[in-house]
């Protein structure tokens, strides 16, 4: 496999993509926006529309070559070796109430694998940046934060956490439930905000289904990066045509635990 | 009934509480801290019991003659008119997790009556600040806000929140399921938060159950004043006697609707 690419161009234009989110998500957030439903009933505002054109607009000019897929406007341009993947609100939920927890999701995918993600919370002004190979970054004018995942080697004391219930449709109900019993503590209502802090040493293990290719892509460098691991719930390698199962550990002796836990019942 | 006294000293008192508590929390947070189990298994940090310490000096200096009612330390004093109640960590399991969507939760009862409120969010600077009879305030350097619950005269129509289905114990689960189902979204992750988020405007209902009178007493005088209305699943007022079971409506128009959601099924 020939080596990884130089990634400093491709990191430029994704911080200035997370800059120009910021700017076009701010204000609408707790104003008194109009909300649409799309069909499958997920929240969509302008904030989300607005924020997606201005990051497309700034990829097509800076890499008219990559292909952009995007949670608002789909696929764009030719499916080559890099494929930009964005969401502009995710955690559409905590923005439409109100709640900083929502993120602006950034990844750059090589040849199929997610080489460059950002996390970006626009409010509290926290961003993790993720590059396959380098340290995860943390940057926040307000919030403290210390990047590395903990040490956490068993299942029993871990803190689980996963966004929302309702995301749990069977099968995967039963199966979150064991993986729940096996764990400490769970707390709901992360998004992708609660990746940041597992990177952050704040969460041991997160499972999640029912996830697109936007809403776990940006992930997945920085909770490497961070010294933790990403896999679907059966410990494969996430990619474009994965299940939509995610599973994260801080601790990468967590994995198989949480694997064994998640298993179906026979 | 004789008149409200005059709630102003009071009111410094429990600002400078809050102050109090934000130094006293703030390093804490996303820190390595030690985390004890208590019989209940509720999380309790070391900023808990210094947030506690330090508004309970204050408040035994200012006003010797009130009781206080702590969630860590429980009932000092001797109970007259005024008791004042004192959640200094509340939602611990977001702040063991690193979500600044926990908060400290100052309030006063006059005559069994909560009339003075403070929901203070120390890490992102938020504070809502209610008064028997006047407007609630909110104060934020960094995140925009409006006070003023918004209108919703539907329950078709209305944004849905708790905390944790984990807190929806028998029976109070189907009947809270009952309303899930009559309103249009829920989401889920709030404590204490999501009632100053009611305030703003951004939520319109709030059901939840097993609270004690440290999580809900700050947030009646902060909920009444921006508009709303509090009240238990039965529509009676909040009391300390009360059965835990707590509902919030931006507007009122709502609480007659949820209140027959939640009614058990006969």
């Amino acid at each position: 496999m020939s080596p990884l690419p130089d990634l400093a161009i491709c990191l430029q234009t994704a911080l200035a993509c997370a800059d120009a989110a910021r700017h076009a998500v701010t204000p609408h957030f707790r104003s008194g926006l109009t909300v649409d439903d799309k069909s499958d009933e997920s929240p969509v505002t302008r904030a989300d529309r607005e924020a997606e054109t201005a990051m497309r607009s700034m990829i097509a000019q800076s890499h008219p070559d990559h292909a952009i897929l995007g949670e608002e406007f789909g696929l764009s341009g030719i499916e080559g070796e890099f494929v930009w993947v964005l969401d502009p609100i995710d955690g559409t939920r905590a923005f439409i109430t109100g709640r900083p927890s929502f993120a602006t999701l950034i990844a750059l995918f090589w040849r199929g694998k997610p080489v460059l993600g950002i996390i970006d919370q626009p409010l509290t002004r926290e961003r993790w940046i993720g590059v396959e190979g380098e340290t995860t970054r943390f940057e926040s004018s307000t919030l403290p934060g210390i990047v590395g995942t903990r040490s956490c080697p068993e299942l029993g004391a871990a803190e689980l956490s996963c966004t929302s219930p309702d995301m749990l449709i069977p099968p995967f109900d039963a199966r979150f439930a064991a993986l729940k019993a096996a764990t400490r503590r769970t707390s709901w209502g992360g998004d992708a905000y609660g990746y940041g802090l597992l990177a952050l040493g704040q969460i041991d293990v997160i499972a999640e289904c029912t996830m697109k290719p936007w809403d776990w892509a940006a992930l997945v460098p920085v909770v490497t990066g961070a010294g933790g691991v990403m896999t679907d719930w059966q410990g494969a390698p996430l990619t474009l045509e994965s299940d939509g199962t995610v599973l994260a550990c801080g601790d990468k002796v967590l994995l198989s635990q949480a694997i064994a836990s998640l298993r179906p019942s026979p």
